[in-house]
């Protein structure tokens, strides 16, 4: 069932490596047919060298292993509260990237600084709370999930295609699972810059608020002009 | 028209991911044909994987489209403004390298701190003023290039062949669509070894002066000796 | 004698260089088999290219060679110190990755900061005290595997598969060579991490303690979880 | 003529790209037959992918070209005047990587912090002065290889196999272009540990200075035990 979304959740799988975005297993990817409420996502722990489209596995929404030899990444309930709650998503992708991880320990909100940062998110891209003991101690992936939505709060996901997770690192989605993979390259290169920036002068700034609008809704906004249509 | 133009300026927006500097779409080249007042340029949010020398777009000064199935870079407008206003230009790149852009988005020139630096830009790499509201709201991208054009004042823009554009990134140009992307690689290059130099000594003093002017006549003044003419 | 474990730690040591950890010759990696009470060793400053299953060194416990037409790695006598002190060792990594060594240079325990290293180590990574004159004028090497004991005093090396030896580099370890290649490669890539969100938030805390508990226990508890079995 | 000597120093200027220690024609390696009085060398400013080994320009210790239809590097004078002064150099290289040339620009000496720094240089890798104006308005080249003698002063060159120039980049040798080579390797990854080192600790020490010598006498001291001799 569902060849072609496990093809296309297979190619966004190995689309991290090649990204430079995991080490070793440290990354999933998910994708969902919303007519059927089937969710295809990696199986947990097995290398990226190995991995082959029959490998992804298929779950319903609540969980439940519908196809697959293998067990789903133990990080599916975090995947499944996000399907539910954003019914526009159609991928999400979980690594720990270098410098999105590296923000998410350091517990602080990756500031907007640039026209990089706004082609693809409407401002900062922000940091969760942490979990409490309790949480942890419960349905630890699932509460992930939570604590990702109460973060986004009113926020439009599709306008905050991203959050790092406190001390644990990036979750990023999107409408289909490549563009997914894309906000997760995104995330990780703003990342990037924003330490160097902040490193360069700690004094730094927001980007002007015109700058953002404007490039936000150049891309992303009833009168995108960027690209071809 | 302009097959061998269209072909350097292929290749020259190739090498661009070669040198690392794009991520995605995220640059362009452009080249120009001054006889006939022809500037081919990249189209716009076309992968690079994707792309062929007879993609690349023809417009002429004021923004015509000659020739083309595509729509041009969205960034067209910045290319045009500069190559109107000066006539030494050939070609010209915009990237959103990471170094380059984390000074431009810290709100930085970058310093010339060595020979590396002096060997290609006669003084620093200036950052632009931000722009204005207004200015972000209108022509943004025709802007953009009158507030490089405002950052260069009297300098001669082959003696300063890049800047960072405050919040944004970096543009880059020379006598060919080649030798812009090479000051392309050159300023990302010694904007990741400025940030470095900063760091180990917030200190520091400014390339002296004889050194300076040393290197860049080295290799660009009248009595030029690198290279084999 | 010991093909398949020379094959094995052959596969390891290529996996360094394969990995980026180590420059020329500097790292090296070990098994033992515990029946025979017999180490198989990188041979000392043989370059990787050049490297076949068959140079690789075998030695007892007391560091007789066995068999081999090279010498062992200089660092032999450290290997089997560790080998001697922990028999759940089955595997020793020893290189100068860059960031691990430059947390080892700056004198520093890695702080446990995030999920990544918890899913590895229950703590932070320890760094030794610095050898005394004496020690380092004696038997060095047997010396940096008694202070790697020292420091891990009480704790369980499986839970603690690596620390920085002071001014030097780290060793890593684990139930089989490919295991303790695998602790290699996350040591480095935790101490890049931490190294950028220290300079990110210099007020950083630890990992939440149940957060630890977690990951560590998802992954090495009896009732682990991730993976497939 | 010395075609084995011209094909080891244009194997030896290839390793410099493949080590990512060049960007474009930023570095320059040579080799000397002390029998012949013969220095064999980069010609100056030939892209890497168009060199052969017929290029390489012959000059004697004077700077004369005896052979070649290129000019030779403009760094020949440097290259030649630490060839005249230390009779136990078979090799040198000038590059401009990257964080050796940040020290350079930060004016500052490499600090010797680890045994991996004192595996190859005997104590700090110096930062030359500032030329004056008028050694830089003079003849610049040969100025620089005697601020590099003036640095080392009364230190054995093949304990001190490199220096960073101010405000310039480094250079290193050994007693063949393979092993200045090598040396400029290892001083690139050493610069780049010493910064990150500095980053995580501020208050950093200098390595111990038993270990100092312990490490560089354990490699190059009369009773060296590392590697196969």
């Amino acid at each position: 069932m569902l060849e072609q979304l496990k093809q296309q959740v297979y190619a966004a799988n190995m689309a991290l490596p090649a990204h430079g975005l995991v080490t070793y297993t440290w990354g999933n990817v998910s994708g969902i047919d919303r007519k059927r409420g089937a969710v295809v996502i990696k199986p947990s722990g097995v290398p990226y060298a190995q991995l082959q489209p029959a490998d992804m596995v298929v779950v319903d929404l609540a969980g439940n292993v519908l196809e697959g030899r293998f067990r789903p990444s133990s990080d599916t309930p975090t995947h499944l509260e996000l399907y539910r709650c954003y019914l526009q998503l159609g991928g999400i992708v979980h690594t720990h990237s270098t410098h999105a991880t590296a923000w998410a320990q350091a517990g602080r909100a990756i500031p907007a600084l640039g026209t990089t940062h706004a082609d693809y998110f409407a401002g900062d891209i922000p940091c969760t709370r942490g979990l409490t003991a309790a949480e942890v101690m419960g349905d630890y992936e699932l509460e992930t999930g939570r604590v990702i939505v109460e973060t986004l709060d009113e926020n439009e996901p599709l306008h905050t295609p991203g959050v790092v997770v406190y001390q644990h690192g990036p979750f990023s989605w999107g409408r289909s699972p490549d563009e997914a993979v894309h906000n997760a390259v995104v995330l990780e290169e703003v990342a990037k810059m924003a330490w160097i920036s902040c490193g360069i002068n700690p004094d730094l700034r927001h980007l002007d608020a015109h700058l953002m609008e404007k490039h936000f809704s150049r891309k992303h906004g009833p009168n995108a002009y960027y690209g071809q249509q």
